[in-house]
């Protein structure tokens, strides 16, 4: 049932395995229990596997708290929900045809469909989020839907621009992925019952935790093969998107930037080419694992307030698979 | 201010005008407080004037309650966004152009930034009514989100299909507009206090007035003067959407069936003048008027367990002012 799920994961999630194939149920339960003209795309999008982190987190933060109800798996459903609707969305504005080695919604049914059933989809996450009864935790949730399209956007109007790259960058990464990661844990703690210092501890350590994330998956595009991920190497690069290896990059060539020359003329195959071996032929690599490996410690520290139990673990080696995702 | 408010408008709004000048105020002041990259976008959309029914809605049927506070003014103004947002993803979906004689956000900007600026939107109106504090009007509302894209999806999936049109049709509407229209009166009634029995005869009321109200836009797409509508006659019809006139159409005429003549060749601009002009010289307009008029009587009837104030007037009032909109 947890297809998306590696064997290392499954390990971490031990302390909440139940109650994560209980939010896989509900999800799957999606599908029949749409109206007709909606259960084709809402099973193709539930059944694209994944390794449901948002969900886990949410479900593990809750475990670090006193109490033990069914909120914490309405927030993981509503979660995960959420990040598939962005996920539409985002396929749509790219002209994205694969993700997960499989036809987006965009590419199999067309734009018209794909924005209209990302909608659809954002308003089921929304309504989900209410069956908590918690008006903190519902507008958490769409402050982070603003949060997220408003971060699409920056990124969006920024394409192709080289100045205040690195702020730029941290900004948008908050926005686009550690946001929604920050809620996962704020609300899962909040709804436990967890004490406030906690709570933040909680969406401390997930915004650390996100822009790690996010930054390993920065560093998967410029790096990964294009078979294994299910999509084009150096995909942000050519959509003049600017990320943490070739920020470094800048830096480290200010005087004949390989990227602007990119930018420049982004046709030219060559000249991908010739970014990503300079990245890949550096110690940049390496910086990047520093930077994410600075953000896990961050993380692990703001842990410290948490009673030790085995989601705290959990979320303990969480980071650790994320630092060593690409290795 | 209420710059799309003609004089009669004017006078049905009068027991909450100065509630609508707050609303107004609200509204425009999002646009200053936008982040800097929203702000061009957001004082589009907010200028484009607009008669503001749905706001005002809201704030009538709060005004058939006991209690008088901030709440459905917060309402009144999320409900407006909504309608906004929902607008933007229409214009991008239907590649329109124009709207009340402008350019739409797509038009303007690209389908990319009107599709996330539209998320941003309907998350800005969510987080509008978590203000409200009201778990089952912060439902209603999601809910609401979920019917609008829902309608949308069938409009689309069902485009040049000519049979069960009427059924499709009112379902159709249903979710399109009524149900945002139920939810602005339903919210104002339960946020001013009023007892269930009226909170859901104003949610009747509103279904009727949503229904009447679509079905006299639906006439006007057939029969209006392109440039006084600020968009071209007939868009429902060559877009493969029937509505009420085009299936009365279909009813006289079984036999040669001028509106699957029109589908099966969309080209010809002929075959849609020949549409128009059989509307337009038979009883079919008439009849529409007649089931518009049902409509309304009914969400009349609906108003009669409602305390008689100047509220109340106003909402019958409305009636009378969509009743004749083209007349």
């Amino acid at each position: 049932m947890l297809k998306g799920i590696d064997e290392r994961t499954y390990l971490i999630y031990a302390p909440i395995r139940e109650k994560l194939v209980l939010v896989e149920e509900r999800l799957q339960g999606l599908g029949p229990a749409s109206p007709d003209h909606l259960r084709a795309l809402v099973g193709h999008v539930l059944s694209s596997g994944g390794k449901r982190v948002r969900p886990a987190i949410t479900l593990l933060a809750a475990g670090c708290g006193p109490n033990d109800n069914e909120n914490p798996i309405i927030m993981a459903c509503a979660v995960e929900l959420l990040h598939l609707a962005t996920l539409i969305h985002d396929d749509t504005v790219d002209n994205s045809d694969v993700r997960r080695g499989r036809p987006t919604v965009s590419n199999q049914w067309g734009k018209h469909v794909a924005v209209l059933f990302g909608d659809y989809l954002f308003a089921t996450s929304a309504t989900y989020v209410c069956d908590t009864g918690n008006v903190r935790v519902i507008r958490r949730f769409s402050e982070t839907i603003m949060e997220l399209a408003s971060g699409e956007l920056v990124e969006y109007f920024n394409t192709f621009k080289t100045d205040r790259a690195l702020e730029l960058y941290r900004d948008r990464i908050y926005h686009k992925t550690a946001s929604l990661f920050c809620t996962a844990g704020e609300t899962g703690a909040i709804l436990s019952g967890a004490p406030e210092p906690q709570v933040q501890a909680m969406r401390e350590y997930c915004y650390n935790v996100g822009m790690a994330f996010q930054m390993v998956d920065d560093l998967l595009d410029i790096q990964g093969d294009a078979s294994e991920m299910g999509k084009p190497v150096g995909k942000d690069l050519m959509q003049g998107v600017l990320t943490l290896p070739t920020i470094l990059l800048m830096e480290k060539y200010p005087e004949e930037n390989p990227v602007q020359a990119l930018f420049a003329d982004p046709s030219h195959d060559g000249k991908l080419d010739r970014v990503l071996e300079m990245i890949n032929n550096s110690t940049i690599v390496e910086e990047c694992y520093e930077v994410i490996g600075d953000y896990c410690g961050k993380a692990a520290e703001c842990l410290e307030i948490v009673p030790d139990n085995p989601s705290r673990s959990s979320l303990l080696s969480l980071l650790e698979y994320i630092r060593e995702r690409s290795r």
